[in-house]
């Protein structure tokens, strides 16, 4: 076993946290050297918090910082794509937080970089390291579901976000249902050469001003015939509603439907329980385990698994599914078929 | 209280004698007169084991005769519209089964015949009377999800029906997704405007032979903005599968998800419970109860709340869903508002 | 296939008239003949509700009538052993809902009378022929749980009888109970050698008045080591609660926990389900079912597989678990192993 | 906010490396000075995994180091009494696993050590800590069930023990009903009046061997009138069972059956999920919560909840069940009222 890799955390936000958690509890995985947050009380605070020897206010600096083997940047989205290309010019293993970033020719110019360099680049697509999301998708491998024949994949946030978050978020596709276009993907382990995309704005006046739809349906066909739909919406109206069913010949796998307490209550209006309410709950294992596995591919050498290529597919199925919405048609993507292939 | 209507059961296959079943125990509704099957074997034990007094080959005969007051037509699909027209010219109230017709042309023409002759005409949409289905649509009425917002429609046969049975049924959309037409428009509240479908042959050859589809994602969209996606598979490899989500700016309710038995395995393997495997086990108390409504409304010179008019307007989508397939593009039914109108 | 059966139904209250229901719809399996109650109002409806040709105030008579070959007894409990004798005189099959008699000494001379005239004699623990528990007990027989290791068996009202029926009701071990112990005997497939019972009155004056008790954990012990508990209650504060859990060597099985309706409420205060209020409706199977098997077995001139020996051994644990509460400590079944054999 | 204790570790096995993982990501809360196994081996390789500067094989001077606050004693059962002591001498906060002993005279003068030296003593019922118990006993104290009525609590281990653990367990009662004792006291909120205990040896020779039980009812009565049951088994057949059902006058609780992913998988076969196997997935947050439930004590100078006293009438409760057993009746608790007093 080689030298646990010595690992920069660029960003304290929420995500930023739960990624020094595991950081913190991992040392036989990494050593966590330094954190960075553009405001020195958050970062000095998360080092405290976390027994780091090291803060500092200049992502750029510790990125390009010579102890520091790999870069976890969970900063902001318009950061990613600038740190990854300074990442990889000094030769750093990276994982970044989705999106790479939020237009086709930035990411295409950022994993050239990350290639160039003959860096590792993860994109944290966390929804594949979920034990539920991992076990169906190994299901499938098994060949449990027989020929996959539909995919349908729901994503509902509790409430919109802010006005300020929309208006930079890059809308519904690019934001959030690029999750979807991601899994969708990988679960049925071929591209789709089909996307319409039927969409509305419903839930707020902010998103209907942004131009950007809330409540949206997307319809993909694959080349072997198989069909995926994917249902967001910016507001559930009873918390995190994240579902994914997948049909087969042979069967069928539900993913989803987490309670966040083991704990039913029985009264005369009925049986209640409750349900994991955002993606924090939801995915907390999933966040822990893909940094775990990033950090052992570092530690061992090894090829990550959701790699810069996996971000600019969806970004592209993101992309298309606008593109419908634009013309009220279906847009057929078998012409861009080479993009995808896998590097 | 009026005196129960005498009733002529036409047709005595697998849903016709579910009819009977109902007649035969609910002799405070109706006077189970008559059963009439082209078959006499069948129609003479049918008679036997409820205690009907007389039985026929001949559905006209049954249909005309004079102290038969309503009829049930349970017969084949392609007899639904002439024996509507012959009992719409007597006079005597009818419920059929669904379809009225495979086409829009015979649709029109007998809903014609029994508006001209003002007879009441209950189409067997059995969905609309199931518990599950009623309560939410009760909740919908009270207000319970706030604005509607979207319906996911499900619907999986088990398995394929016999390739003599696929020849005449019209197809996947006028044969299985009528339901979902149906049931979309009935709990949305509002007809939809454009109707877009995607749709595969992947289950098997007949299908393909027979130029139809198996696998199906037709989207909605109604003039609230509201969104409908609607899946459909001639297979499952499991059961039944008919769930209906519907979500609302203040929650969701979802319809469906019935086990067979009240019982749970646990073994090492997991915990497994069984699931519905057809339609007779999951609508057992739907088809009694459509059947006690029509007799209600018949009794009580009351209207039917399944009218002949939902019939063509579930059918007119199905028509739509093939147009679009066939295009390869979303289909406007704007103009076609007027055709919606409830009679 | 023989001639049905002519049958008559004795008593036309809540429970009788779920048993018309039965008689009505399977003219194939019985001629329906004729019904009584002591309420002429209530004799008269029920067979013109059910189209039954006669009706009568007289039970004595409809027993003893030559022309009627079974009887099922839904009278009130204190009539069941003189009916059970009459009945037993006439040579006529006999279905009798629970108890046989509130006593063994009655107990026992009624199914002497019917022993000695060779009639047939069905008790109504119609939780035997639920689907649920006919699905466990048919996986205990094939082996699927192993060894059987502890049952635990649950029986809550949803709220307590009125204090009339309190007063005659036996009590709650004779009353109550005796279903469970009924089940318990015959998921376990041995009788139990010991009985404890601990038992406090905590939902009604009416209880501590008749000296009864409304809240029960019994504990039984088996030949074989096995364990089963017994727990009852007269109020749940939430709906009619049966559930049966029972343990092996190689795996567990859990029976009950039925929804009222395929319905989830999704809201922000959690997800709700309802649940099956009371007994009607989570054995409404069940009691068709019994019917039926009883009618099968009178046509075929067969065995019935719920005996008045069945009847009798409940009734001795009814018996010993209130000596157990009387005494403070568990009683020895042993020496009553004879008695329990089945003839 | 005072500085955070540092603490030491006793005990680096199964459980002890849960807790590392705990006081490693929690910097905030402690400084995780040192660990202690007498396996220098695994003492060296936790402190290396968890970033903890010190390790040695000599628990008793890990206690008595002078800049120890706390200590986490997850040593074996026997070391428990006399690092409590020791521990209790050098003034320290004292965290141990359950039991404090195996027996009630060893308890006492322990708890009389940590009691005179006026340090705080926790003990590891993690179950209450749980969110699902947690959250239940929040429930029942703002009144939502009205008035308790019956508890069932059920523990089933998935395989019995290796024998050697079995002859230094304690027995049944000690080593595992022990957190069912605990549980139904704090939950009922009162102290039980008496015990009955009904057993056998059905799962292996060697509990057989070692005169102990696996398969066990125990029922208790309390002041209020209020019942419980607790059902122990040492092996399942198909993974850890912990359940718990609370029932009052205006409804009840059901607390247990978390799934161990978000999975469900459908097949001709059924629906199958799966469950958590074994206690340390099933009370993965406990662990978390109960450590740092004590680390904000010690650092913020407050009581612990669970204390030396809950350990203690805990086990008073497994020696009357064993004493029941042994005479094969009920045993009255009420002259040890006093004892059970918190303190």
């Amino acid at each position: 076993m080689s030298t646990p890799p010595r690992v920069a955390l660029i960003g304290c936000g929420r995500i930023g946290r739960v990624h020094a958690r595991t950081l913190a509890s991992r040392r036989d995985l990494c050593e966590f050297a330094i954190v960075a947050d553009s405001f020195p009380d958050v970062a000095e605070h998360t080092a405290a918090s976390f027994g780091v020897p090291a803060w500092t206010v200049d992502a750029e600096e510790a990125i390009a910082n010579r102890s520091v083997d790999a870069v976890i940047l969970a900063s902001s989205t318009e950061t990613h794509a600038p740190y990854i290309e300074l990442a990889s010019r000094y030769g750093k293993s990276i994982f970044t937080e989705k999106p790479i970033a939020l237009d086709l020719e930035s990411t295409e110019r950022v994993l050239s970089a990350a290639a160039n360099a003959g860096v590792r680049l993860q994109v944290g697509f966390q929804r594949r390291f979920d034990p539920g999301y991992a076990a169906a998708k190994a299901a499938i491998e098994r060949g449990e579901l027989g020929t996959l024949e539909m995919i349908h994949d729901v994503m509902r946030d509790p409430a919109p976000p802010p006005a300020g978050y929309l208006a930079q978020s890059g809308g519904l596709y690019r934001d959030m249902a690029i999750h979807n276009f991601d899994s969708v993907r990988w679960l049925m382990g071929e591209e789709p050469c089909e996307i319409f995309a039927m969409a509305s704005a419903l839930v707020s006046d902010d998103i209907r001003a942004a131009n950007d739809v809330d409540t949206s349906v997307v319809t993909l066909r694959f080349p072997s015939g198989a069909l995926a739909s994917i249902e967001n919406s910016r507001r559930s109206g009873f918390g995190y509603d994240v579902r994914t069913e997948i049909f087969g010949s042979a069967g069928a796998l539900m993913v989803g439907e987490s309670r966040d307490l083991p704990l039913r209550r029985y009264t005369s209006a009925g049986v209640t329980e409750d349900h994991q309410y955002f993606f924090l709950e939801r995915f907390d294992d999933a966040y822990r385990l893909e940094i775990i596995a990033f950090l052992t591919a570092v530690r061992d050498d090894t090829q990550v698994t959701v790699t810069g290529q996996d971000g600019r597919a969806a970004l592209q199925l993101a992309v298309a599914a606008e593109e419908s919405l634009r013309q009220g048609r279906p847009i057929s993507l078998q012409t861009t078929e080479v993009l995808y292939a896998q590097s």
